[in-house]
This record gives C-alpha cells, structure tokens and sequence, in this order.
C-alpha cells in the first residue's frame, strides 16, 4: 500500500465522475445560450508568451502569472554573471569590516573603511564591464588569501551571488500560464484580425491559472466563462448581455436574482460636477461601501478623502437615488445636467433599458445602481454584476465595456464588451438550493447483472440492442455477487437494472428493478428495450 | 497599428469558431459513445506536483515535461551554494595552466602542475564542507592577485558557477504541466481509491503538453482522449473497447478502417519458443517492419539482432501468419504450442474474438496482427492499434491492458486496460474524406438584417421570438449597407437571413433569403418562426 498517498499541487483540484456531470451541466446550459445569442466559441493556448501576459495586470498581477520554465538547458541562458560576484566581494567586505571593528580589532578600522569606500568607486566599473574580475581585486588591494578576510564558512546562497528572482524570471522562463481569458483574447484578435469578420462575437470556457493564496473558494486553477463582442459600439449588446445573463440564469433554475446595470461616464458625470474628476476613484470607493456604512458612512469617508461639505451636499441627491430605474435616471439627469459626459451615460443607460422593455426579462429584476464600479481602471462605458438573492453569496457574474481592448497589442480603436459568470460561485449556489437535475443523462441508465458466462452470454444481446437504441448501457464484467452489483449500480446513480439468473434465462422473463423505488417486474428483453426507449 | 504582431508559444495553437464546431463535433461524438458504454468523465488538474511525474515516463520523457517555476523567491531555494566556487576555480587554475604552457612562458609550467594536482586533492575537502574558501584558497596558494592568474577579461556563467540546469530545477520547481493522462488518471485513482466504486470506467478528455520539437501535426499542447477501465480482468472490457471504436468512429463517418488487435502474452510467447524470453524487445523491433521491409528485410535484422537460423525457422511461420483471425490463431496454437504464456495469450484473443462475434461490429474490420507490438513496455495483455484506410495517416487510436496500473502510486494489484483517440489525427481524416457535417447546428440560424434604429426596433421582437424557440439567432448590431450584414452572415456561415427595409416594414412582409441557394421569399415573421422552428 501507498505509504505516500499522492497528492494534487494546492488550489487545485480533481472532479469526479459527480461533479463533472454537474459542471458540465452548468457549462453547457450557459454555451448554449451564448450560441443561442450568435457567439462563437474559440479556445487559446495554455501558455501564452510571458511578454503577451507581463504588464497587463499591475504589479501584483505580475506576480500571480505562473512561468513556465524553458526546457533544456536553461541555466546557460542566465545573463547576469557580470553581477554575481558583486554581492561576494561586498559580503566579503562587510563581513572582514564588522569582523575589524570589534573590540580589540580596531586597529583595522581605518583600513576597512577605505577599503569599503575604494568598493563603492570601483563597483561600476566592474558592473559596466570595464573592468576584470583580477584587476577588480587588484584595485581593492584586496588579497582572499590575506587572513583579514578569513571570514570563517562561506555559506553562498545564489541569492548571494546576486541572483534575484525577479530578473532571472526573464532569462530562464518565456511562457506563462493563462492569467484570464480577456488578454488571450485581445491577443487572439489582433494576431487574427484579417481572418475575423467584425462585429466578432465570441465566447471562451477555459480554466485559468493564478498563484494567489488558496482559500476556501478561491483556486489556483479555475474556469472562466466569457462572452465580448468586439468591434460593435451598439448597446444592443449591452442589452443583449442582460438577457443573456436572464436568459441561462433562468435555465439553471434560479429564481430571484438582480442584474446590476452602471455607466462609467455616470460616475465620471458625478465627479465633475463637483469638479474633482481626478478624485473619481477615491469618490467610488467611498459611495461603493454605502450598502456596507450607510448615508453617514459614506459621508465621513468622503471627508476624510478630502471632499468638501459643498461636494456632499451636491452628490447626496446622486448617492440616496431611490425609485424604479426610470425614476432613478430622471433624478440623475436632473443632478448630472452640468456635465455632457454625465448626461451620455444616462442616455446610455436609457437606451439599455429601453431594449429591455421591448424584449422583457423572464426572470431576472435589472437594477440601476450607481454605486457598482467593479473594474472602474479599465471599463469605459456600461458595467455590469449579477447577484442571487436566494443565497449569501458575492457576485456570480460581471463585465462591462472598455474601449480600445486591443490597444495593449498596438490594434487602436475597437472597443469591446463582454461578461463573465462565475462558475465556481454558481456551482455552490445551485448545490446550495438543490438546484441541480436528479437524472442527468449522461450516467449509465441500466446495468445488466449476471453471476456466470451463462448469463454473460444471455445479457451481451440485450446489451447491444440497448446501446443501438442509444440507451446508456452496462454489463457487470465479472459473475460477482448481487450485493455487490447492486452497490456498483447505486454507487453510479445506475436508476435500472436488469438481473439474469438461471431462472430467469429459462423463463426468458428478466428482473427488472427500478432502483429508485425498488419496484420489480419480469420483462422480456424486448420490453425492458422498449420500457427504456 | 502593431509594430510586432503578437503571436503563440511555437507549438501551441488558437482555434478559431470554424475549428472549434469540428473539434466539439469530434470531442462530442466520441465522448457520447463512452458515455454509452458506461464511461463516466473525470477532469484533473493541468498541473500536478513534479514528483507525480518524474520517473514515469523514462529519461527522455523527463526532459519533455513542462515544469513550472516556484511562484516567490525562488532562487533562495537553490541548495547548491557548496558547490559553485568549485568551477570557477577550476577555471582560474584552467586558464592559467594554458597560458603558462604556451611557448615563451614555460617557466611556469611545473608551478602550474602542482597546483592542478593540489587542487584536485583539496576539491574534496571543499565538497564536503570540511574547509572554508580562504583556507582552500591558502591551501592552493592562490593570490587572486598574483598576475599570474589574470586570465583576460572573466565572464562567468551561472553555468560556469556550478549551477546546473537539472539539479537546479529541482530547487525552483515543484509543479509541471500534465504530459499524458495516464499517470494522472493512476494518480486520481490511489489518491480517491476509498470513494471509487471499482471497476471505475473512466473517461478523460483534456489537454497535454510536451516539450517535443514542434513538426508538422505535432503539437507541444494538444487534447487526448481517454477511457480507462480499471479493477476488472474480464476480457468483456477488451471486446467494449473494440465496439467503442466501430461506434465512435463509424459516427463519424469513417467507413473503412482497421482494428489491429495483438497480446502480448503471445509476443513472450514466441520469445519463449526459441528460448530468448529476454530478447523480446530486439525480436519484437525486428517483425514490427514486416510491412515496410518484408520477409527477408526481417529474416535480415533477426540475423543481425543475434538471432539464429535455427530461430528463424521456428519462428517464420508465426511471422507469415495469413488467413482469417480463426485461421491464424490456429496457426499460432500450432507454434506456440510449446508456451504456456503464448498460449494463453491466444485463450485471449479467442475471448475477445468470441465477444465480438456474439455482438458483431458496423464498420471495422478486427484484425489479429502479431506484428503489433506499441507499447511493450508496460502492456501486459490485450494491444490494440487502429488504422484508417482510407487516407495516408499514422495510428488514429491505440491502447492496451497494463497490469498494476497504480503500482508507481503504492497501490499494488489493480489491473488497467484503455484505449485513446488521437483527436488531431481523426480531424485531419475527416477534413481530408470532407466528413465533417456542413450544418452544425450550434451556429448562428438567422441574421436579421436592418438599416435604421427603425428596423432595429421592427425586427427585435421576431428576433425574441426565434430565440424563444430555442433558434440561434442574431440581429446585426448597427445599420450597415447591406453588403456588409450578408458579408457578415457568409463569413459565419449564417445559413438564413431576413432583411428589414422600410419597404418591409409597411407591409410586414419581410425578406427571407435562403444564403445557400440563395431563394428569397417574402414571409411574415411568424411565418419565419415557424419556417425555422
């Protein structure tokens, strides 16, 4: 037996015969519904070059892409070895330098200060390649056999030697793993772009990878699923988005849940009235916390990010907006009507909802909602989020517009829109509320047992006519015990199965059993085909 | 515009819409037959721990696994800092003993030979920690800044330093991509052994990747296609593989192709006859080129392989097996009559003959071919290979029974046998026969084309109505010439378009055009709704 039992790397996970009928089921239900809406499906690679992905995702981004280490012999490839005896020569330095101002030492004192300060004047030398390693040493008057520096155990890590990982990064690795689905795409656009007719509606379902911190919810692997549309600045798709949302939610059984609908240049229009358009982002961080701190909250929040009692007084019409979206958008314009790009976002927003009214939502309430500005660094127009409202949960769904999408690959002046649904969240959501079809039809449907090659051979036509019928069909492969077939058929929610003993191939009428409700009939094999048909 | 049009890693590729319909068309279609015969989907993670992997796949497999660089500081993980001095020593001590050998300096050349062989005598010491840098430097009596060592400008590599690409992987990386879905699957099943039901049939359907030189139709990331069952000996799972095959790829619509099946029991067994069980591999590399090199070709590379005359009329007939599955296993009974192994090995093909009788193929032809030998070295039983014959292609599937396994994993005992569709093959097959269905129903139906915010509005609720039939559908996002919106559907391959002008408007008669044959007629909307329901 396994004395080690193997394990998966963290944050990642293996589904099982049971989950993957469930997420299939899920990831299914929304691809047709994103064909349905005429998006096409595209897939990338897994690694894409590191310089396609680096930049694209700030700093801390950067730090989550995993690399890929180039194959062979990579270390040849390291090209900071001008560098790697600096970190040596100064830990030798320092080392014989503390070791000479010790008590009962200082006589070196001076010696080792001039010797640090002769370091410093020669250390660019070495850097820009002026000078040899022997010369170097020479100038430093510095001899390693000199019992001065005899600075007990050299114990040199790499990161001594001057190595530092985030330089060697770019030596030793040029491929990286899919951080999300949206900068392949963009990628994907521009290096195809005369093979694409645009308005390009595609959608992707692909796992990404990042090197976050596993939590209980958050993976190191997980799928996204995306739709944009490139190429078209019509807001039908803004519409068409919320339907869809409406449209494969519905499906998956939910029955209360809200599309939040936002406008960047809402938020831009609120910033300039109080003309503090450079603020915005410190002005939506405040307002975003209103359903968390309330009206006073937020007021002590925006004085404390330094607006002024006058700003308040003029956006507090903005943050307390109540009413059905039609209302909401009427007090808006009334409180935007001093900025143009304000007034285009509430126009916008109209033009969204009234595409609704003519094509009604069947499930989902749409909500007007001026405090949501996730991903306000990048979206320029429209801004979307879905929330259940029948489980705590965060959002289990978002997008929204940004121009210029392909910009990052040199391609200026398309813009784009898309969504994403959170998988994962509405996997949770749908176990949560049993949501998820008892019989799928992917599982087996019958299971033919049998205790010998007798009944083996009794069952294979059975089983053949079944599959032809394309009934999902299994024979035990083995003369085992009932229990122990039977177990095999509950184990793999087999709901019949089909029992060929000694009597029952002399009699030519077979048991079968429902397993849900442990009802019994004898059939022959031509009624047991039919019955399953 | 861009400057450097972004691109993917070599070997690794986009699919576009158009590849994506035949890539599900295939994936679908096979998966569906493994579903039938009771196969249920497991999905791994694309990275498992380095440690799952190595080893398994040989040496040369080793190099070709894609590790993926530690996230964080890496490089303070490297634990070989005892060791980098060593070879830049030994450069210095090298370099120096050249340039004091060279004429006009030979002076030094017996200074410089000591040194060699104090080095060298002292290298061990350094190893093994048991001296500190400046003693082994006083102990060679080096000045770094004696001239004599100035050996021209020193540009050290990390490789020069000691550090090694092999040994140092094992310091930064602890993750690698998946390279096939085997050990993954041997892995899955030791690791959840107390939740499965055995036998577990499963099926894997999931990219892999490989550091392989990119050729043509060889990938660095590409999709296998798996079904493994495991935990049962009986030879029923061998005939299920076979008919899983003539289904699956009989729906697809191949209509000639061959289902090579061998054992290896009988491949020992010929070994055993002529007493050279430990010479398998070189006899079993020898009558595999039968069909390229024939009879005299093979009689050739036995003789050369160390093989006798007196073997080679043993074994000939064996290899000039001809006639009828039935016919050449009674000639081979006849000549391995002597193995117990070998003839066991015909106890099972015969089994699985049987098997096949008794639920007999649509479309492949089952064919007992001795010659069949891939895999040797962890098949056990049953070897299966399948040959298109009609278009020039390699091997579209192949597979086998290995015992133990999940032996690699600690888990002793457990028998395996699968099979695997190699996915890129059979879509260059279907592209080249022209195979592949020309309406995938998962594109776009219908494209309404419009002109104006007007016949935007018009056509939005026939556009509702499509949809709420369940018919793709798609009304084209901004009031473009007409010869741009017929572009559009052409080039998605948009088999109906409805065109709403103002013409169209007023009478409510709208014009319906047939894109393939290019008809139009003048329909109501509902009649179009119910034309393409």
């Amino acid at each position: 037996m396994a004395s080690i039992k193997p394990s998966v790397p963290k944050g990642t996970r293996d589904f099982s015969p049971t989950e993957m009928v469930k997420r299939n089921y899920i990831f299914d239900t929304i691809k047709g519904v994103f064909r349905k809406y005429g998006y096409q499906q595209i897939e990338t690679p897994t690694m894409e070059n590191l310089s396609t992905l680096t930049g694209k995702y700030g700093d801390e981004g950067d730090k989550l892409i995993f690399k890929v280490l180039d194959s062979g012999d990579y270390i040849s490839n390291i090209k900071h070895q001008y560098d790697v005896f600096l970190p040596v020569l100064e830990k030798l330095i320092k080392d014989a330098y503390i070791a000479a101002v010790t008590p009962g030492n200082e006589t070196d004192h001076d010696y080792w200060v001039s010797i640090g300060e002769l370091f410093e004047a020669t250390k660019q030398d070495w850097i820009n390649r002026s000078i040899t390693l022997p010369e170097l040493l020479r100038k430093l008057k510095i001899n390693l056999e000199d019992s001065k520096i005899s600075v007990g155990e050299l114990k040199l890590t790499p990161a001594e030697l001057g190595f530092e990982s985030k330089r060697t990064t770019e030596d030793i690795s040029e491929k990286a793993l899919r951080y999300d689905l949206t900068v392949p795409f963009a990628r994907y656009v521009v290096q195809h772009q005369n093979e694409i007719t645009f308005p390009f509606k595609r959608f992707q379902v692909q796992p990404v990878w990042r090197a976050d911190r596993p939590q209980r919810g958050r993976y190191r692997e997980f799928y996204q699923c995306d739709a944009d549309v490139v190429g078209s600045d019509s807001l039908l798709n803004e519409a068409e988005f919320v339907m869809i949302y409406d449209e494969a939610l519905g499906k998956l059984g939910l029955k209360d849940f809200s599309i939040k609908i936002n406008n960047r240049k809402i938020l831009s229009g609120i910033a300039e009235i109080i003309d503090k358009a450079d603020n915005i982002i410190d002005l939506t961080v405040a307002i975003d916390k209103l359903d968390k701190i309330g009206l006073d909250g937020v007021i002590k929040e925006l004085l404390e990010r330094g607006f002024t009692e006058a700003d308040i007084e003029k956006i507090k019409p903005v943050i307390l907006l109540e009413g059905s979206n039609t209302e909401k958008l009427q007090s808006l314009r009334e409180a935007l009507a001093g900025s143009a790009t304000g007034l285009k976002g509430c126009d916008e927003i109209e033009t969204v909802l009234n595409y609704i009214n003519s094509c009604p939502l069947q499930t989902a309430k749409l909500e007007l909602d001026i405090t949501l500005a996730r991903g306000l660094n990048y979206y320029t127009g429209a801004i979307f989020e879905v929330k259940t409202n029948e489980a705590a949960m965060g959002s289990i769904g978002g997008g929204g517009r940004y121009d210029d999408l392909t910009g990052m690959f040199g391609l200026k002046g398309l813009t784009g829109v898309g969504i994403s649904f959170g998988a994962d969240r509405i996997y949770d959501v749908l176990e949560e509320l049993n949501l998820f079809p008892a019989a799928a039809n992917q599982s087996t449907q019958v299971l033919i047992c049998n205790f010998d090659k007798e009944g083996e051979a009794f069952g294979l036509p059975l089983l053949q006519q079944l599959r032809r019928k394309n009934i999902n069909a299994e024979l035990y492969p083995a003369g085992a015990k009932i229990k122990k077939q039977m177990e095999y058929a509950n184990n793999k929610n087999i709901p019949y199965t089909v029992v060929i003993g000694s009597d029952e191939m002399q009699s030519g009428l077979l048991s079968f059993k429902n397993m849900t409700t442990g009802d019994q009939e004898k059939l022959t094999a031509s009624e047991i085909v039919e019955r399953l048909a």
